[in-house]
């Protein structure tokens, strides 16, 4: 399948900044903009690649609608106790696996990169994001539904952050 | 040399979906549609980097022609005994470095994560890819030529998979 | 704030070529052609995040004027000392953070690894490039600002090359 054929290359460069701004909003700490990536009813699930791949339920994060969203913020902002570090997510151009009206399937592979103090930059995370995405209201793009699907089934000390 | 210059935008969605359709083949494991990647007399390498830029020969892997590449499939799908590991390929944008009728020379650098049971995600190899890209009858993009040229000289474990 | 809204599809394109391009000049060595990156009159630096994020000034890498850059690069091919390694960045798609006339300010984040002889590759730095670009005579972009902001505050060994 080719993404001209899928997908025009317009949606295919806001895609690509729709990708870019979630990780930047996550790298800067900015965690009270996370929510606005999702639709009001959108899910945001971070899931090991073996439950993924074989349907299962369980995952290490799950949000559904925006009360959810906003809880975990402010768990994460204001309840959590953890040492400060930085995120640093690169990621892949995204793939249009689908478009079914107003509905795009895509995917893009994720490495998330943190910086505990005094301590050396190491990987956290590798995986993908498989996502749901719509344009809202204001012809912005939003997800549906975001699924970090980790490849990485040790997690390094803890997840804090959304993937 | 600029990209706009060498090929036009439309090339370059096209080629950046063939990295990351690539891409995503190995990383799912759906190594009997690696060959698809390539033209029927394509060819394939994995070199370090110290023998491509010398224009030695030696080669960690090498296909030429289709039935090289369902050989390589059938020993990697079923005779090599290997830990199972999940690949992670987190390509950057390719750049046309080149155009030459139908044929486009084209560089992206890669970067590959691996995990093994048990084990923290590790990372497998950094490099660039060396692409010679040819329009198939379908007007679908093939590598006639992917060269992985990696810099990782020392390869941790064993090289299962191509890069 | 939306790539669509602020630059055209095509500057995004140009701007990809143009972090590639960068990236493929201090991966293959080349670091004579690195001063032709920016305007004559530019400026690069190598800054912690902790120091930019405070507007500190303290850089690990100033260059300002052709003048800085071409010693610079006189420096690291012909007076330091150190053992050769290969480098390979892997650099995000660039975001356009805003357009004022001519001049374009972006972002994109990296992570770059290096090789050393008889040594596995390591990672050596991670961050984000804030950049500001402007079109030369000639109509190619070039950086009048390019601050590489690295999270990895623990640089390994010692940092050679710019990032």
């Amino acid at each position: 399948m080719n993404a001209v054929a899928t997908g025009s290359a317009a949606s295919l460069v806001e895609l690509t900044e729709l990708n870019q701004a979630y990780a930047d909003c996550l790298d800067s700490g900015d965690l009270c903009a996370w929510p606005n990536f999702f639709t009001p009813d959108g899910v945001y699930k971070a899931q090991g690649r073996e439950n993924f791949d074989r349907g299962l339920p369980l995952t290490a994060m799950f949000c559904e609608g925006r009360g959810m969203f906003e809880d975990r913020v402010t768990v994460i902002t204001k309840i959590m106790v953890y040492a400060p570090r930085y995120l640093r997510h690169v990621v892949s151009a995204p793939r249009v696996l689908g478009v079914t009206g107003p509905l795009i399937c895509a995917r893009a592979s994720f490495s998330i990169f943190h910086t505990l103090p005094h301590e050396p930059t190491t990987l956290l995370s590798v995986g993908r994001y498989e996502d749901e995405v719509l344009l809202d209201a204001a012809g912005e793009m939003k997800f549906r539904l975001r699924v970090a699907v980790y490849d990485s089934l040790l997690i390094p000390n803890s997840l804090v952050y959304p993937l």
